[in-house]
């Protein structure tokens, strides 16, 4: 999420090893943003990326390992959690970021794209895993904050308030063909914060 | 959800037109579990229903017809709504045969493949999002029975807090390694009921 500020032709810091690498996950979120996962090639990134076939096959292999990669580098681009002091503020912000992340046409496609081909790969389906753990891990501390604060119940489960908040907006992405507003992710804040207080994420209940 | 009821082999009342469209939709279903939905072939599902090939194309031309319909049998298969006489005993009802769905292998394995195949095709994307909107339908009534017994608020938006039902059980199933249990299935069901309780659902806020 958040993973905006990738436009094509950004030279990202580093040396040539650093370059090929952002090209070539460029070229393969382009690709499966615009055709799926089904389609990527390995000649085909390198020809897109202009690298060589060569420098691919032996820095990833596999398609699989260039998808693992390309969400290693989504985690590594995420934005960082903000604070606003309040559970519900900070909720809210996590959720418009996802919103915005799946309602832009590149993102929205690329996260359909790799949360499909991770129902296809073992080793993708863990690598996604991977990306999502980060992510919760990043912004759980909020609920934390808020169990000290006292706005919700000590033994609350910080993750599993995290992940009620994107849930309705991945499923309404998924399920539905409604567009995903600013509304939808207040209202997926409100609803996880609601229930939080009201000790529906305790722990082992 | 809640086709368990589709064993391999079971013959569905009806004539021959309605035992050939099950043997297909048979191979079908059997074929994403087992391959996903990038090798589906109509000649190969042909073969697995032991239909003739010709039957096949005639009557569902191509494989994206064939998973729409594939989506249309199994609303007309999904079990119908209880009703407990409680918003949060109907909620967990529901969530628990979502859950329990969910965490078939077969019916968990199907429902990644069409949630898979609806990101790379828009017309399998409209089946699914019909699927689910027969499935919402069929559970928001005992939304608005709560909103009538005065358990949540006048206004309260139904679809909303069944799709919030199941989006925290479809969001696990597909960015995290977790097993679907009964506990999660509650966690959602209590979750929803407590922000509907609350508001949390009121249309247009």
């Amino acid at each position: 999420m958040g993973v905006e500020g990738t436009e094509p032709g950004t030279v990202r810091p580093g040396g040539r090893t650093a370059r090929v690498r952002a090209a070539v996950l460029q070229a393969t979120g382009d690709t499966l943003t615009e055709q799926g996962f089904a389609h990527l090639d390995l000649a085909d990134i390198a020809r897109r990326a202009e690298v060589g076939k060569t420098t691919v096959y032996r820095r990833w292999g596999t398609v699989t390992s260039l998808v693992a990669d390309l969400l290693v580098d989504m985690a590594e681009q995420s934005l960082p959690r903000t604070e606003t002091g309040s559970l519900l503020g900070d909720l809210k912000a996590n959720a418009r970021l996802v919103q915005r992340t799946l309602a832009a046409p590149r993102q929205g496609a690329l996260f359909k794209a790799v949360i499909a081909a991770a129902t296809c790969e073992a080793k993708t389906a863990e690598a996604l895993h991977r990306f999502y753990d980060i992510r919760v891990k990043e912004w759980a501390p909020c609920v934390q904050q808020a169990i000290d604060r006292g706005e919700v119940p000590e033994g609350t489960d910080p993750h599993e308030v995290i992940r009620a908040v994107s849930a309705p907006l991945y499923y309404r992405l998924l399920t539905t063909g409604e567009s995903l507003d600013e509304a939808a992710a207040d209202r997926a804040a409100e609803a996880a914060a609601t229930a939080a207080r009201a000790g529906a994420y305790l722990r082992g209940v």
